[in-house]
């Protein structure tokens, strides 16, 4: 953890003073990204210190070969990895013969800032280099929101004490390995190279999957603010383009390279018009110019902020941490194309593999149907109906019959990624995400078309699994699932596994009830629905009956359900007694000792309760938050937002803000030193929830939108936007009271406290 | 499973025809050992065909770099791969300029025979090569148990329908590559070549763990049974060396080589002199000369049978299975070295790695305790004696403190070397077996002196081990162990696994027993062991008190012991109920299936009963043999030996013999379609003890020996001996009654049927 690191600012990350050991930190923490293609915060230049290469394209994967010491039936003969993508950004340069190195180099007056409010990365430094020449260094850097494919880079250098030759070599590099990758390998193929005019391509396509891929540059050079021309020396090697400009500099000229650079991809062009589509994009660019395309960039975050921002008054470092946050999280998506999704560590490293996890339903999801158009968290959920098939392949391979599916733990194109059996098989919770997510856009949204056109589909195939899953205890006479791991992973094949058993009986009561409601009001797709899946009426009696028998482990004497069987066996000494030399536990314990320890590595029940808040009294939440939140290490960034939210529920501001603490600047801080491989990109919309459900205490059960609002102490106001249903509402709350502002023309009610309040368009509505 | 492979035959192991797809099974079942190295049947000429190399030295091991996808704290940095050694067999051969090849010729008349009474592999056959000569092929080989450094081998060929040239290529090779390695490395590096006339060496040593290995070999020729000159050309490659001899031979002219190869190695000698030993030994065997060390060892092993062998009359494919169980356990074995153990597949494959299982303990000590010098078992124990600290590591590195011990699931030197958090940190009960193996070989042997020299030591590093692993439960307000996996396998990561709390809790009973007797009759030892363990009295408290509280998962419904907390939850539909489709389970169903099915892979509760049968009445081994039995796939070998016994004990003749027929050929007969990977040697001591132990009734619980034969209806008779105490007892059952000779000068007795006899040294004993 490092408190001082980035330094505190409303709209900016800024890094002052270069050091060489957090190199790989910062170029996770400054990475940019548009929802098309995202980038490690590399140095344009050579860095022959500690680095970690990272440029990727949403969607692009390599499904690379499972290794494991102890195969099991079942596993994935392969698993999707996230790919490194060609470079585009590198300019190497040379200063009078001295190659420009910051690792070789005497670097002063270093500033990194990624400027949040326009969505452009900036470095400046004066450096001296061994020969003793001294040089401004300024860049700046952008992938464009508006012309996705684009991404465009100022690189200026202004010699301070000498007049001398500057040669600068962009090139672009397809000859790219995984980070992650023990064997070195290639996993793309270089097809075709194109030279021309200052600029160039590479064609290149991934293995196995043949992703085709342009990767394109175009360069423009200024001489203290005037075009110049500049002839280059070309070098085309076996898997990159280099181009050398070579020109004479004076004492305090500003010599400036403009590159563009570029990927077009065969998932949305015709792999034959590649090269061209790239040209055509490039020569685009260039004739905007940098600094008309670095407006553009301006106008589309702004846009983005207007709905999205939150802000918060009295306390820099939390505006700063929820500005990144959010930042982040459109980043990495933008909500357009059903095929992408949000990866765990978006475009910002390679760990985990796979893009998508059930952090996507149960965290994202809420985050980008509040900030954004519905559309976007539609595309969420066809993203994973469009993958029903190779859900139903899944469940298949583990022995499940009659079409139910069992959606993958980590997934790339809708196959299983992952291979430790207590998850791949058993963590099988995650299906019941799938519905939830539904579920929660309907009721936001209004949106019910959903269920009958795409949503019945899943329902009524997990609901198959979950049928098939659970089995009849003849000893308790009652449904039981054996051998399952719960959003707790440390806690593995356990059986009946209360939050598990709670949300397979939800979805089989969901499933039953919207089939219902699909045959009444919409029965042509009914009809569809039940031609394409030959559901039976036996299969829906049969899901009643395990849904008015599954079986919740519970304690009558500490009136709690059990995370799972045989939790009260466990030696139950809570964390405050836990030496701090034992934490992380994750890192000092053997797996073994983690286990049968009391531990909670994230919201298990708890996560239950937040989910199904409206099922259960306040009091048994707050008996079920006592007796767990004790036990819980949070050694999951998902975790301490659900804590937050619900410790706000039950008017414990002060845990709540603790918690919240704990996720909000998990990254900024480096809060587990591990931010070099990447930022935790699905828990930064947990960090939103933790003050717009948490603080904010928003609800929408029952379609009904409802507020609770509450502030730290250390803050003096805050305030959000979310769209509903239409409307766009602000609510500001300070220490004095609330107001909630309806933005649109339309009127609309929400429940504060309880109360109906009605929200006419385009007025405030103030609450002391 | 093939039930016509082998013929049927005494003595002897026979494969008549040649059949290309047998290849790597036949070289499995004919492997040749002498408990200090052995090898697989691999031709000595060049195969073309599918083959799997293997040779090994007893105790050479290389640490390999643990790969797994997940790591997880406490996971072996390495783990000991059994090497596969330079190769010394090899003898390539051309016939006028065609390389004798059986993959590209016609076989006919091949008959491959393994005399398990001599302990020598022999192979004749004709083939006719592409350039259509035919020749006779007779080769015969055997691993010397006199002088256990050497092997011989004559090689005769015999030209049937030309005159012609034959030349003859001896080499060695330490260019080896394991077959279990993915990464094709090699872990031998060639340090030292020597030629010499008609011999060479290669010293070489592993990487890493720096065995010095020295590879020699030398050659005699005859023509005709009269010793030959003959010239060599030499090559000197960079990891073998290969000598080329040409002669020409006269249609039906028999030419012999003979080939003496030897290892010689650092773990018995001076590193530097392992050229000059070979030398020397390999001169030996040469003046010796193949006929008389034939000779020497068809004696060797008249002496091993003299005491190991079993008659069965009346079924002969049952005689030639035991013969060859206990001729395998002796090749792998022969009890000098207490560095050595008896790896799972022997030296006849690679398959799991390390040597050591608890299987030696459990399964192995009981036959080489019965059928050799008491010496051997111990050697065994000693084996675990001297890892004792490398245990305490193990324990260490898991958490556990105070000088506790947990022995390695799998190992060479150990350390651990196995990476299934489920098994290596959780199939803990390993730890008990080798107090029990301590306890077995005491009362049977009434060596007492073991346990204040060695045992003990080990019993209270155990003893701590469990203390520790266990946790009091304030809902039971008894000892649970949680997390743990019993010998069951088909099970991970349960509660309270019946098994091994037993055992647990008679391990402590037992140390507490021994601490005792310890301090009484041996002083000195018990103040030496005391000071060097530092045990507390506190301890002892400590220990009985888990002792007395230890809680056993029980059900009243079915009164029987439960093999776990929840077993109940399960559907019990029994193995029968099951379609034959559905198994092996392990090679059809998914790990989750596998593990929420009740399916036992192997006696677990039942391994309990067996191992402490004299604390438990007749009739509730038989509740539980029926509750569980029907429930058991048999999926690992070391399983079905244990119902037959068991079945045994309870009258159940019928199901004794069939389980009896599940383990007695298994390889044979490829019951598995796997013998091609190597044999299940640990096993064969299972299939002995199912006949000693099982039909026999043999037991020497409290010291005492007594028998309650019986004998499967097909069987005429079948006779054993045992060593006891200083006197070997021949027992002979048939359906008329049974015989007892005391083989020795020294009375003994035992108890039949529950009544005493005594038996006169040299005296029979009828009873009908």
């Amino acid at each position: 953890m490092n408190l001082d690191y980035i330094l505190p600012n409303e709209w900016s990350i800024i890094e002052k003073g270069f050091d060489q050991n957090k190199v790989t930190a910062s170029e996770s923490i400054f990475s940019i990204g548009n929802g098309y293609m995202g980038q490690r915060a590399n140095f344009e230049e050579t860095y022959s210190g500690d680095t970690f290469q990272g440029s990727y394209i949403g969607g692009i994967y390599y499904p690379d070969k499972t290794r494991v010491g102890w195969w099991k039936n079942g596993y994935p003969e392969y698993f999707a990895k996230v790919l490194n993508a060609p470079n585009w950004i590198g300019i190497d340069v040379c200063i009078d013969g001295t190659k420009l190195d910051l690792n070789n180099s005497k670097v002063s007056e270093f500033v990194r800032e990624l400027n949040m409010k326009e969505g452009v990365l900036t470095r400046s430094c004066l450096v001296e280099l061994s020969n003793g020449h001294q040089i401004k260094l300024e860049t700046s850097r952008f992938l464009s929101l508006e012309i996705q494919e684009i991404g465009a880079i100022k690189y200026a250098i202004t010699p301070l004490n000498f007049d001398g030759e500057i040669e600068v070599t962009p090139y672009i590099d397809a000859g790219i390995l995984n980070e992650d990758s023990n064997y070195d390998e290639f996993f793309w193929e270089v097809l075709q190279k194109y030279e021309g005019k200052n600029e160039a391509q590479i064609l290149s396509k991934t293995l196995k999957t043949e992703f085709h891929v342009c990767t394109g540059m175009h360069m423009q050079f200024e001489l203290n603010g005037f075009e110049i021309p500049l002839e280059s020396k070309n070098e085309i090697l076996d898997k990159s383009i280099k181009y050398t400009y070579k020109t004479f500099v004076k004492q305090n000229d500003t010599f400036c390279t403009y590159k563009y650079g570029c990927y077009v991809q065969s998932m949305n062009h015709n792999k034959e018009e590649l090269i061209f589509e790239s040209q055509k994009l490039l020569q685009k660019a260039a004739i905007i110019g940098f600094e008309d395309l670095l407006k553009k960039q301006k106008l589309a975050w702004s846009k983005i902020w207007e709905t999205a921002d939150i802000v918060i008054d009295g306390d820099i470092k939390a505006q700063q941490a929820i500005r990144f946050n959010i930042f982040q999280l459109n980043q990495t998506y933008s909500g357009e194309d059903s095929r992408l999704n949000i990866g765990p560590k978006g475009f910002t490293g390679e760990k985990y593999g796979g893009s998508t996890y059930w952090d996507t339903e149960a965290y994202c999801i809420p985050f980008y149907m509040s900030t954004k158009d519905k559309n976007v968290a539609k595309n969420l959920l066809l993203y994973r109906y469009h993958q029903l098939d190779k859900a139903k392949e899944n469940a298949e391979k583990l022995g499940f019959t009659n079409g139910a599916a069992l959606y993958p733990m980590v997934t790339m194109n809708g196959e299983e990624c992952h291979n430790e059996w207590e998850i791949t098989f058993e963590e099988i919770h995650r299906n019941g995400a799938m519905i939830y997510a539904i579920y929660n856009y309907v009721n936001y949204t209004n949106d019910y078309s959903y269920i009958p056109e795409f949503g019945l589909e899943v329902m009524i195939a997990i609901a198959r699994f979950w049928q098939q899953r659970v089995n009849f205890s003849e000893d308790k006479q009652q449904y039981v699932m054996l051998g399952v791991t719960g959003p707790n992973e440390y806690e593995n094949n356990v059986n009946n596994n209360w939050y598990t058993n709670y949300l397979a009986k939800w979805c089989l009561d969901y499933t039953l009830e919207n089939i219902n409601l699909v045959r009444k009001d919409y029965p042509d797709d009914y009809h569809r629905v039940i031609d394409i899946t030959q559901l039976k009426q036996d299969e829906l009696k049969a899901w009643q009956h395990v849904s008015e028998h599954m079986y919740f482990p519970y304690s009558e004497k500490h009136q709690v359900y059990l995370q799972q069987d045989g939790f009260l066996d466990k030696e139950l000494i809570t964390v405050d007694q836990l030496d701090a030399s034992q934490r992380p536990i994750n890192q000092k314990w053997s797996w073994d000792k983690i286990l049968r320890s009391p531990y909670i590595k994230q919201a298990d029940v708890l996560q239950g309760l937040y989910f199904f808040e409206n099922h259960f009294s306040r009091k048994l939440i707050e008996k079920h938050f006592d007796f767990y939140e004790p036990l819980t290490v949070h050694e999951s960034s998902l975790s301490p937002c659900v804590h937050s939210i619900i410790a706000a529920s039950i008017n414990r501001m002060d845990k709540a803000y603790e918690m919240y603490l704990r996720t909000a600047r998990l990254d900024l801080d480096d809060y587990n030193s591990e931010v070099h491989e990447g930022l935790h990109i699905t828990s930064m919309a947990g960090t939103w929830l933790a003050i717009v459900q948490g603080f904010g205490g928003m609800r929408n059960f029952n379609g009904q939108l409802s507020f609770n609002p509450q502030i730290p102490e250390k803050w003096q106001s805050y305030s959000f936007k979310i769209n509903f249903r239409g409307c766009t509402i602000k609510i500001t709350k300070s220490h004095k009271g609330c107001t909630f502002i309806n933005e649109s023309d339309t009127d609309t009610s929400i429940y504060l406290n309880g109360k109906e309040i009605v929200l006419s368009g385009n007025q405030l509505v103030e609450n002391k």
